[in-house]
């Protein structure tokens, strides 16, 4: 989970981006609450979609808002120096409408933020909330007179939101981060092993899928969201992807399994193919093109890197063999949203950074053969890249299995 | 699921309520997003966070706003006259920030909403929205000079904006809500079902968990949310709540499942302990009480009835019966959300009203013996309430099972 120490790391990056005379920010997108604080409403919880507010001052005080019952949902251990809670809702009373509970709970710490200049999250604030603010603070939109560095880390968009500024930031990921994102990836590696045992003519897609799910969360050792595509494909369907079916495996599918594990916020993605019977001579040729793309592409990841060239080197081993160009991104990153900067497609104008955790996952979906995809994650640094997935890839279940 | 029929009534609904002179409502809560075209993001999807706008206008048309992204996780057939979906990811090119979307749809559209008098959702449209709004049309934030009808549906606050006027709509269930929420119902009780097949000592909360989720899933056909309390008590820790832990239940441990299953928004909730290993003298006792507390009060639902008195008649039971007062609600509106109105504890001011949807679960906790729960869904009508949950309430699997 996210620690302390991680959440100190964060905002004293934001704050070195932040104009100087910028004396609070209030953040309200879900995810960069809890990137600052640790805080996250569960999503397998009764307050799945309520919303909390994060105050953040120069002197590295933060100040979580919510009503109690949000609160109570909390996915893990957070980190804040204060907390501003509502009673919303004491076993007691009628209750009214929950979204006033954030302008009451801002209303409880006005003393913080109504001297001073501050800086929403226009994206992640609602209007309710930022004309509450408005009635007794002076506060910015954007950054208009940003500096260089703020671009940079910002990204593209202009103007410059603090949303922005922190979806720049979140690309770098820190340690505990990538902690998190290893404990997504043994979780999903538990439900790829699953997977060899389960996959066979006869099962639905829908089944194969449960059995993932509990290996993944068994895991994990908790209830998590387990989301992708689990979908079987074939010679009249060779592409396919969403949400299993209670459709039937036949012999001769190939089941593609392209997952994630949800755990507090982070994910895992990676996926694997498996042939529902014995694989054709056509069918492991296909799958052997697709693994070499995969290690080809797999050579160039490394801080500096174009994007664009990770794609063009995953699509030409595809090519070569007869089954390209590649007809999808080769990849993209990977952390609190799918898909994130940088992704990893033809006209791409990221460049790999030192810090970016990525997936590959070169496919290809041939009419009168089936679909079939592979993927690996990774996390990049200065002298290459670290593979964080550890599955099998493989059409059949490896020996020993 | 929800229904092109279900949402045209709702939307009737609403404009009945709206002053005569509002041309058009842009709304961004997603349950109310959802509420009226029936479109929601899949919670078990890589767009799970994401958000997206409705705008209604007057002459009864709807428009959907999003990304191409979130459009492609609707969790459900959706109904609306037009979309407006930004190609904000197209495995082509590099991204920018993906909440600028929802300013480049309404862009699109500005036609529809920047002539005449509007009115926002100010709890569910961020900032960035609503300046994007302000920047081309009059719009208002919330209803000061409505009618007696809005504030009678609307509900407590003030002023009353668009997301309490909706919140007041939603406790009628139409019947393509309640169909929705019966389905919901099934799935729970598979998931009871299995319970008693697999709570006994040894177990940990974890693999009942699992289990349980398994079969809720199978039998909705799709993977969905299955949220509660899964909990084991026992003499030393009477109450416990919340997710599942990788503790084993010890012989005496009393287990309470208190969970919803949540398909496309909704949700059933209701509640049975088990006993692992065989129930005490004690236990049966609590047991007794229990449900003859839930089945006294549930006599008195029934439109009209005061939800303090169905708090009193639950509490007095057990009580009576040596086990009382109850210590929390005897029940909660359900829906959409969790708890919604009405709310029957002691000082509600809540009327029922035909339409409501609501748990009613006694409960006690008794320390040197253990805690249990009990709990049934209900419609309220005119008449009486119709049973919805049709599970079985026992501490031991039932005859047959």
């Amino acid at each position: 989970m996210l620690t302390a120490e991680g959440c100190r790391e964060r905002k004293a990056r934001l704050w070195s981006l932040l104009p100087k005379d910028c004396d609070w920010v209030l953040i309200g997108d879900l995810r960069h609450v809890q990137y600052f604080s640790g805080f996250r409403v569960n999503p397998i919880s009764f307050s799945a979609d309520q919303k909390s507010l994060l105050l953040l001052t120069r002197d590295d005080k933060s100040i979580l808002l919510a009503d109690n019952f949000t609160r109570r949902c909390a996915v893990a251990e957070y980190f804040v120096d204060r907390e501003a809670i509502i009673q919303w809702y004491t076993h007691k009373k009628s209750v009214s409408n929950r979204d006033d509970s954030l302008c009451e709970a801002l209303n409880e710490v006005r003393n913080v933020w109504s001297t001073g200049s501050g800086l929403i999250e226009p994206e992640g604030i609602s209007e309710m909330v930022a004309a509450c603010v408005a009635e007794h603070a002076e506060w910015q939109f954007a950054l208009d007179d940003c500096d260089e560095n703020v671009m940079q880390h910002g990204g593209l968009s202009s103007p410059t939101t603090l949303g922005t500024v922190i979806r720049g930031l979140r690309r770098t990921k820190h340690s505990d981060e990538i902690e998190l994102l290893k404990r997504c990836m043994r979780a999903c590696e538990a439900g790829h092993r699953r997977a060899f045992e389960v996959v066979r003519p006869g099962a639905t897609e829908l089944e194969v899928y449960l059995e993932v799910q509990k290996a993944a969360q068994s895991e994990a050792g908790m209830p998590c969201i387990v989301y992708g595509d689990f979908r079987a494909t074939n010679a009249d369907l060779p592409k396919a992807g969403g949400q299993p079916t209670t459709r039937r495996l036949q012999d001769g599918d190939l089941f593609i399994l392209d997952y994630s594990v949800v755990i507090a916020g982070y994910r895992s993605d990676f996926t694997n193919t498996i042939a529902a019977g014995t694989p054709t001579a056509d069918q492991t040729r296909q799958f052997e093109a697709c693994i070499e793309s995969l290690d080809v592409a797999s050579v160039w990841l490394k801080h500096g890197f174009p994007c664009y060239g990770i794609h063009e080197a995953a699509s030409n081993v595809l090519q070569r063999r007869g089954f390209g160009p590649l007809a999808h991104h080769a990849g993209h990153g990977l952390g609190l949203e799918h898909p994130e900067r940088p992704v990893l497609v033809s006209d791409s104008a990221d460049i790999l950074q030192s810090g970016d955790v990525i997936t590959l996952e070169p496919g290809c979906y041939v009419p009168g053969v089936g679909g079939m995809r592979f993927e690996h994650n990774y996390l990049i640094t200065e002298e290459g890249a670290i593979q964080l997935s550890q599955h099998t890839l493989s059409l059949v279940p490896p020996a020993g299995q």
